[in-house]
């Protein structure tokens, strides 16, 4: 007999799918606390609700790749803060106060992601560096987005 | 008969369609005028047209969440200034300048924008805060890029 | 006779493709020297090895629109830095230093980048501005990673 008929075609590829997770948050209040995350209560984006305002910690809920950056200013005491991944201090951003001087301090990095990891800003040492001032007219920031979801069998 | 021959491959997945609105612009004079945007007339990137050096502004044609960032050169005066969206200020930037001094300064934010938004950046206050330098070895700039497009039924 | 039975089904069509090309490195020693690339020498991410430690240099693999930016502890002298792109300087940041007042100096930019463009952060002149700080507890950073590939038939 003939030959059959050609199978049918395969299934098609995934479209590509917009993952998302990101915050950016501000302070309300100057000088936090030592040794807590510094709780940035001030939302200008939280769309998926990673971040947590009460405890000031972002949740990894997409594995991947992620960029954050903190943006301070630095008055009344020196400012200095590390940025948080799992318990460990990841990176440190330090600027001394002078009378008369308000500064700004910024940091930023790119980090890999598990789901389930937790980042935060927090200030380092026993509280005399907590110069992070913010109030209605004057903003310290912290935000993060996702960049690159990692692939599906990673 | 013998078998037909198998089916032809399956469609490619859909690429995400990349939606692109970029800038990165700098400052070619110092101390802007205050109460009206900064007109950063330095083109490092603007392939799509959505920023206008002749106004100073960003104009939002792809709704979605949109990464914003600036860095100042402190000299000569103080520097404030606001991020504005839609004639709303959002953000506030305040760095002091002492003699012999220069400073940089900094802000970033997430913001979801609409079709039609503009965001710029301004001097706040009634000039005396203007200290914003640029020349042709010192820069002063804003950029802003697209994140993540909203869906197509959002 | 009867026809042959039909051919098996063609092969699932490509997923989608995330284009990635990041890097996201630290200073290990204070004071780089002038007239040469900065070599940061600390990891945070550099997954696809884009960025050469031994040279400092990020080389793009991807051409596409490209995200840097840089923040630099400023401490014992002034700093001066450009972000070069294939031997030519693009932007400058400069921050004094006095006494017993640390600062932080950062600076970012949107670049379009072609296969094979080098970019790299540098000291300007001819060394005295070379007040770039870091140690294990002070951070002086760079960044960068593609946000927009460019299409295929670009
Ligand atoms: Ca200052
Ligand atoms: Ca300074
Ligand atoms: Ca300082």
């Amino acid at each position: 007999g003939s030959p059959g008929i050609p199978g049918i075609p395969g299934q098609k590829g995934k479209d590509a799918f917009v993952h998302r997770s990101a915050f950016s948050v501000g302070l309300t209040e100057r000088s936090p606390a030592p040794n807590v995350p510094i709780r940035f209560s001030k939302i200008f984006y939280n769309e998926q609700g990673h971040y947590d305002p009460s405890t000031g910690k972002f949740l990894c809920s997409v594995p991947g790749t992620y960029y954050f950056a903190y943006h301070l200013t630095v008055y009344l005491s020196d400012v200095k803060v590390s940025l948080y991944r799992k318990d460990k201090a990841v990176i440190f951003t330090y600027d001394q106060f002078q009378n008369n001087n308000v500064d700004q301090a910024s940091g930023s990095v790119l980090l890999h992601l598990s789901s389930g990891d937790e980042v935060w800003l927090q200030v380092y040492g026993n509280g005399d560096k907590n110069g992070v001032y913010a109030d209605n007219l004057n903003d310290s920031t912290f935000m993060g987005f996702l960049l690159y979801p990692d692939p599906e069998n990673y």
